[in-house]
């Protein structure tokens, strides 16, 4: 071909692309975008990735190969060949010691690694220099793949490796609140995955790619129904459904998981009870539990939701969680299963102080449940607020593993348009210390079962994933998916590092573009708590979608589901007094902790209100009066969605047309409602406080009965 | 750059498209699939394309200009230029005569085109050959630039162009049946494209792709929500919403319309009533017809179900269809806005046969509605059976407009996984003959107009599009939404034609892929037909959501809701007598209609059981006995899918992998779901007819009451 021609046809295919037209960035490659780095880079990764060499065969060893082979491909800029064997220099070699003889013969001590642990080592065999990912299980073999990756899509050198990695949490899971007809509760991204009407026939290749996604976070399982449980799901037509999902998930290292509703036996199986002491409800479940094993060898096992906001449970017969939850583990143990039962209780009497009820019925059950039972805790005591103080379950319970479910899906934090990075809010709740065993008694030393040596330890993540593009509503919504697995990955990461890696790989590595970014994100969590929720204020979201501000609402049928209930504010002050003057529910953390948070002096800012009522005119540390502490707070948070929206313009030449406008659009809107929130909030409290706005705070933008008649009934994830 | 790095780079680019993926073949393109043509094909092209020539600047015209870019770039591998003028051979030279005075200068008597009408001609400018896309609308040149398009995705020569054209229909509109939490009635492909909660802010790219499509086949309004409406549609928030979307629309010729719920001023205007004669109710209308103007200058107008299915209606206040419609018709006349008035009533009162009713409300108001006002008529006179004669109506109001209501979407026709290409049917209906003014008075010729002289005529679509990737839930359920649009356009075109252009676009030119797949397309109707309801029975779908067969449904409150009630069957034969014998409801045909059809030896065997109630052992004209008949014809469906599936089947190495695949299982659940409707409707009917099956003919796989227990509660679009 003359060199004339040879242009032409390179001119014509950058032009054209051979007429395969180029995917546009709208958010679905998440982290796992290979955009071929830097001319540099490619010279300085060439060396050490010349051929990938798959050594054994299995669906997961095929999945790390071919996850390499797309992955460099992109990356690189070109294949990498796989081989049987490494024949020169930069071979990638994968697989474990049973799978592989070469692997085998390095003597890499992998027996130290525990499951799903994997190491990367730069080697020299037969003279040769090699990169093995090698682990003690296949799973472990893809996690070391997906790592690798990683280091190539941060900009790190391969050339020189020795990482070793192991997970420190055994159970690390998403709970998708998802419907039988796709629809999702709390679910701001769209339709549910499952499209349970086309399986099991249809296998949405969409399926795959969210498994990569997990298994690329080490994410090893999935409850694919809503606590909120129906239960159909346990039928035979939908057993098959479940069943192919679980074939497609299974190769990743994800396992299925249900939630069972507890009378079940009744709704489905013809009993005239549920009563978990009754020899035919235990037959019923244990034959179940052998049906779905039968279909899904590696099932996962149960996440039951019971005796709380009216889901049915063991209460309804006279028996208390231990007896119910051990019944479905009696079912599922034969099998390996377990059974994880949720502490989120909130029974139909009403309580004191609902932040205390959990910690009243569970922890009298310590040492009650059998060995396959994992209490699920919410990382604080309501409801996935904003901002809550830790749980007084974690470090109460140390016969019984507890694992921690965090709400990745933001119903409390401004759904999918509001940036808001939960990186710091979960670290924040990991790092506190809830002085079980003395001082360094963290809750992730609880959760990770050092404190007390728990046989089973997890975290379960509340999924926001939908059928959206984006899969998670908006693009900033991923890094709550990535963030949430790694830190069930391992609870110690910092939330900036993970903030910084996932940027890196999602938007790129641009320094220009990384600091602002991580900038932004670890500002966000903090600047929806100052406008929705500052100094300890908690549940004032409007009725029902929770979808903007609601703190005059008092006309609910319970008064522990009013704004008012929570906030109390009156002419003289407002907060929820919980110390023994009060509810004294802060009398369930260890003695160092309620000293702390029941002290008016001694408690942590952010938590004052949750604590204390306290009057409008107290002199808060820095000096203002609490009254105009709020306003700054307030108009802090509203200041700081602003800065977000100046900030990410100012990225605009450095992101992708597409993302970076859908993410300019939802600033504006959280931009705008940071404003509403700010108002209608102080517009409503000054109508108690009856105190002025301080100078150089604007007042609201109307009046309280505008924002009281404020209505939206079609807000999402009801 | 010597040779060898210029082959290396060759090479790379191949390998890695510089880092940018490949687009998914996913369906998400439609037909604007602008895949490279073949070398031949583009050395054929290339002269007559050096350079696009947009003159004149309009929203329209540079969308005409980038939808030519963008098509041509795909199509022949390599950038074509805009260019200001036409300085060489080859240019695309497109405008107004107001706008570009070369076109102005060519005298290409415009003026004979109508509304949206196009001419591309190849013409000879200064000794330079062009080809010109000229019309007398800035629309008319976008319609054009696609045509262009569309010559070439199905390579046709574009050297010697003289190809002129005008819609034949002046509103065709979309019906999307879509509510305001984006659910979707009748809807299997997701939810509504329309992102309420975070329009107007969010402009999804999406909706422009929506637009592209659309004004590709010259669709040029789309009404944005559910008939069954409800009235928050029209408050400031929402309208401020729509007008988002109105402005998206705008350039691609869109005009948006609204479904107004009648008792509107009630349920938002704070009267207290909504009669259509009170002078109140008449200025609460105006006042709101002139707020949607003010924010939505070119809104095209309403669109109401009134008094049909519990739908509040004039009748509510003791007026009729006329009354409401007239004053509606008033409030939105002084803007140039329509009312679009549906003819599928369905009072409260049971009738005697509902397919009367429409034609014994509607044909005495002929000539007493305004003259904005059109009438909008299902194809047949149920509801959207797999296969209806034409709706009586058509031919009987000369007076009055009448537009056609088809639907897209596939309520009846076994929901997206089902390969049902409508296009014979609605090509049966269109061609049917009213015999309303003599042999030759068509249905299309009512609604063109052509046969009453209308003053506006339009088709309306009940949309099939939600957020599914694919946009209609399967990839050949695009080719209904293109057929809806190609008909709306030309009412004359064959359907055939439309599959083969279609597949062309869709799929590939290969002739080894054209052929089976209109193959299949064309067979496709009448296999729907044979499983579900052969030889005309309608309406035997289980309850709700319609999915599955329910012949046996005879418990709901009325009666003409049940299946039993539309079949009739009994021990001595089925089929609803509707000649003088019976309803008689064929009078409202003319008379030469009526007599074919109310005669048992003259009416077409499709429609027999439609018209007839016949005797289980009376013979068709093939010399088979009823009942077997059906079998043969329920079997036949059955043996079609499966026909269907390994003509699929072989299609695999001419076909992308992905959408290879999502066919391939659409067309297996299809397979199934047909036996199941063959083998409960067969074991239902055999339970009165107490005939056996023909040798060779298998009977039922199960016993009715298996098919009776089956329960589908989670199906979609409900």
């Amino acid at each position: 071909m003359p060199r004339f021609a040879l242009i032409r046809l390179l001119v014509l295919m950058l032009l054209g692309m051979s007429g395969t037209p180029a995917a546009a960035e709208d958010g679905y490659d998440l982290w796992l975008r290979y955009r071929t780095v830097e001319p540099e880079w490619q010279q300085r990764y060439n060396p050490a990735a010349t051929a990938i060499v798959q050594q054994g065969e299995s669906p997961t060893l095929a999945a790390a190969r071919a996850e390499l082979e797309r992955g460099l491909a992109g990356l690189l800029g070109r294949t990498v060949p796989a081989a049987r064997e490494a024949t020169g220099d930069g071979a990638i070699i994968l697989g474990t010691p049973d799978s592989s003889p070469l692997i085998a013969g390095l003597d890499l001590a992998l027996e130290r690694l525990g499951a799903g642990g994997y190491l990367i080592r730069s080697v020299t065999v037969d003279g040769r220099r090699a990169t093995v990912i090698a682990s003690g299980s296949d799973i472990g073999v893809l996690y070391g793949a997906f790592r690798l990756l990683r280091l190539i899509q941060t900009r790190q050198p391969i050339d020189r490796l020795d990482v070793g990695e192991t997970p420190r949490l055994e159970r690390r899971l998403l709970n998708h609140w998802d419907n039988l007809d796709r629809s999702v509760e709390r679910g701001y991204a769209g339709l549910s995955l499952w499209d349970w009407q086309k399986l099991p026939r249809f296998r949405d290749p969409r399926y795959t790619d969210y498994a990569r996604a997990n298994a690329s976070i080490g994410i090893n399982g999935a409850v694919l129904n809503n606590v909120n449980s129906n239960a159909d799901i346990l039928t035979p037509v939908f057993l098959e459904k479940v069943a192919a999902l679980a074939d497609i998930f299974r190769p990743y290292g994800i396992r299925v998981y249900l939630s069972a509703r507890f009378n079940a036996p009744m709704a489905i199986g013809g009993l005239e009870n549920a009563d978990p002491l009754d020899p035919r409800v235990r037959a019923w479940w244990r034959a179940k539990a052998d049906e779905i094993y039968r279909l899904i060898p590696d099932f996962g096992g149960f996440l039951v939701k019971a005796n709380s906001e009216g889901q049915p449970g063991p209460q309804d017969f006279g028996r208390d969680h231990a007896d119910g939850a051990n019944m479905l583990a009696e079912a599922v143990a034969p099998h390996g299963g377990i059974v994880m039962w949720r502490a989120f209780v909130y029974s139909d009497e009403e309580p004191t102080d609902r932040a205390a009820q959990a910690y009243d019925e569970f922890r009298p059950l310590d040492g009650r449940f059998r060995p396959n039972v994992i209490v699920q805790v919410k990382n604080g005591p309501i409801d996935f607020q904003p901002r809550e103080p830790f749980h007084p379950l974690f470090g109460a319970m140390p016969q019984t593993p507890l694992m921690m479910e965090l709400q990745v899906t933001k119903e409390y934090l401004g759904f999918a348009t509001h940036l808001a990075y939960l990186g710091p809010m979960w670290e924040e709740v990991l790092d506190a210390d809830t002085f079980a065993d003395g001082e360094g008694s963290t809750v992730a030393r609880v959760i990770d079962g050092s404190l007390h040596d728990y046989a089973h330890t997890g975290m379960a993540g509340v999924a926001n994933i939908g059928n959206d593009r984006n899969w998670s509503g908006s693009q900033f919504d991923q890094a709550n998916w990535y963030a949430y697995g790694r830190l069930a990955w391992d609870p110690n990461l910092s939330a900036r590092a993970i903030a910084e890696e996932w940027t890196r790989m999602t938007w790129g590595n641009d320094p220009a573009l990384v600091e602002p970014i991580v900038g932004m994100m670890m500002g966000s969590h903090q600047a929806v708590v100052d406008y929705m929720t500052p100094l300890g204020l908690h549940h004032l979201m409007a009725t029902g979608h929770h979808y903007g501000p609601g703190p005059w609402v008092d006309d609910l049928a319970r008064a522990d589901w009013n704004p008012v209930y929570f906030h109390r504010a009156d002419r003289e002050g407002i907060g929820f007094d919980r110390t023994a003057s009060g509810s004294n529910s802060v009398s369930r953390y260890a003695p160092a902790v309620a000293s702390r948070y029941g002290s008016l002096e001694r408690v942590p800012e952010e938590f004052l209100l949750w604590f204390h009522h306290v009057p409008w005119d107290h002199r808060l540390a820095g000096g203002r009066t609490l009254w105009d502490e709020m306003i700054v707070r307030y108009s802090r948070g509203v200041e700081q969605a602003g800065a977000m929206r100046e900030t990410w313009a100012a990225l605009a030449p450095r992101v992708d047309a597409q993302r970076h406008a859908e993410v300019s659009d939802f600033l504006a809107i959280q931009q705008d409602e940071a404003r509403w929130w700010r108002d209608a909030s102080l517009a409503y409290f000054q109508s108690l406080s009856r105190r002025p706005f301080p100078e150089s705070y604007a007042p609201p933008a109307h009046d309280l009965d505008y924002y009281r008649a404020i209505r939206t009934p079609y807000a999402p994830g009801n």
